[in-house]
């Protein structure tokens, strides 16, 4: 049993920070809110995502499992205005979604949960630098790394305390150095590693640049980004491989 | 003898109501106002467009008839803004249409009526179910079930008195159900007739979102679309023929 | 010697008036200000961009050159916000340019200036007549003429006391007269000649809709644009070949 009243926003906002990474999903309908975890073909990005009954208007649940198509539902959200709420009702006899928007309705057609790659198992690293950091600092790091490269490195300098990021190009280069003034957070530690671009341009796509993300570093370790959505209500980590350092 | 003075914005509207279906087109001027009427090459949709002298700040004409490509004098009426008023005038020896806009002149070459497809006749059907709907309404059924599928059912459910939009894809399905409350008017009456959408979202482009549309609907018979434009001085009515329901 | 602070907003205008042109350019970093002259491949179209001192929030320098990509040097203004300074320090160890934007930094590896097409020399042409004119008229008068021709002819009409532009496409016709009434200024003087659409668009695009443009004509003669930039601390002026007119 699952039947359930979000707002468009919230669903949306959810729904982005996997879609970044896969096409398909399984959505694990529990008592107490959804989880989604999946990781990307190439096994290099993760993302685990929970959004708690509390992000929804109404949220009805016994702990049922569904397979999805990402872009079909965000097609439907995506019909909605920012203020409407969408109502979503499973069907557990024909294996349907039915949604709903101020009446108009679409039923969506599940997957079998079984044919969408496993879930991963995010571990749980203990790292030794954690940086807490506004989404639009990583996005303007981004955007302009990704004028020069492919690849970015994240990096804590102990002796200066502070984060930077680094990307080196064929003829040019981008830096940028935040201190303990500039961060909402510093804890330094021993941190190095560099980073596809292209994953980390999908997952700040998902990233509110108002967020407060907490980034947790090493060296030549996965990096993993926390934040809020839905008010808080929601929470999405994202892990992402190190790259192979070629000197 | 053609000569009139309009308002960019009445005279994009109104082209923008026989352009969606095709790309030239024969303009009536009568004496009381222009009159267009056209059908697609393939003979599906047709458009019946009637914008009287009262919509235009001037108008003097004695019944000429000319023919005009339509995405030609789309860009004209284009070039203005708003607010700004689009001067036409038809030079008979020449037979090119001298439009301008603040000072700027555009000569625009004209096509001899008898080289466009001939005018179609509309028939005058006698539709047992009408439908008066918000534009908006029109809209959003039309985008959602451009996801799913590539024709739509328009329908009344005489039993429960509410009028029904459906589209069925290879998964999944759109459905929407407006009654008496949802719809500005409804007179019930045996309908269903299924569309192609290409058409139907073609007419939606040139269906304002506030605009009041009167559908007449009936059993695998063409529906009629018709609206007013230029705060009621103009009027659209399309006509789309179904397309046979296969099982 | 080279260090400098300018607003976003200024960097990007300047550097837009000779990137519709060219690819790269020289720089001349003199001690009043910047200076950049170039021509296109073709040899038609020319641009000398001075910009002072006083356009900066701070400005050091001591008459170097060097050379630069300039669709680079646009991203990176690109990157900043309106409101946002660019910081430019020249490494002329290392030849290239450093940048930072709210402490982003990207170095910018410069070009070897003497592999950058010679800097044209814009004579000192004496044309008779003289228009100023808004860059609101040229924009639409250059939209308008686009949509039938891949020409416009520019001229004075001395008899009339006017200045008008003239696109004659295969079928249809675009004109535009204006009078001292409709100008800034207006010094009548023999003058009509034809240039390439293609390059008065690129030019038209680096013109602000209030910029206040000078324009020197003449018979089968370049025509040169004149306009500030930058509240008056700048300066472009552009010159355009003439087409040979054929009948």
């Amino acid at each position: 049993m699952f039947k359930a009243i979000v707002s468009a926003e919230t669903l949306r906002t959810a729904l982005d920070s996997v879609s970044v990474l896969v096409d398909e999903c399984k959505i694990h309908l529990n008592e107490d809110g959804i989880e989604i975890r999946a990781v990307d073909p190439a096994n290099v990005g993760m993302v685990d995502l929970s959004l708690s009954a509390d992000a929804f208007e109404s949220y009805e649940a016994d702990g049922g499992l569904i397979g999805v198509n990402l872009s079909r539902l965000e097609d439907i959200a995506g019909m909605a205005d920012a203020g409407q709420l969408v109502e979503l009702e499973l069907d557990e006899e024909t294996r349907k979604l039915h949604t709903q928007i101020d009446g108009l309705e679409y039923t969506l057609a599940l997957i079998d949960p079984d044919s969408i790659r496993q879930e991963p198992d995010i571990p749980d690293l203990d790292l030794p630098a954690e940086i807490v950091i506004e989404g639009a600092d990583i996005d303007r790091a981004v955007t302009a790394a990704d004028m020069v490269s492919d690849h970015i490195a994240l990096g804590v300098d102990e002796a200066d305390e502070l984060f930077y990021i680094d990307a080196e190009g064929d003829t040019d280069d981008v830096h940028l150095e935040l201190d303990q003034g500039d961060l909402i957070d510093l804890q330094v530690g021993p941190a190095h590693s560099l980073f596809s671009l292209d994953y980390l341009k999908d997952m700040d796509k998902a990233i509110a640049k108002d967020a407060e993300v907490t980034m947790e570093l090493g060296e030549e370790f996965p990096v993993k980004l926390h934040f809020d959505i839905a008010e808080g209500n929601g929470h999405v980590t994202f892990m992402l491989a190190p790259r192979i350092q070629s000197d």
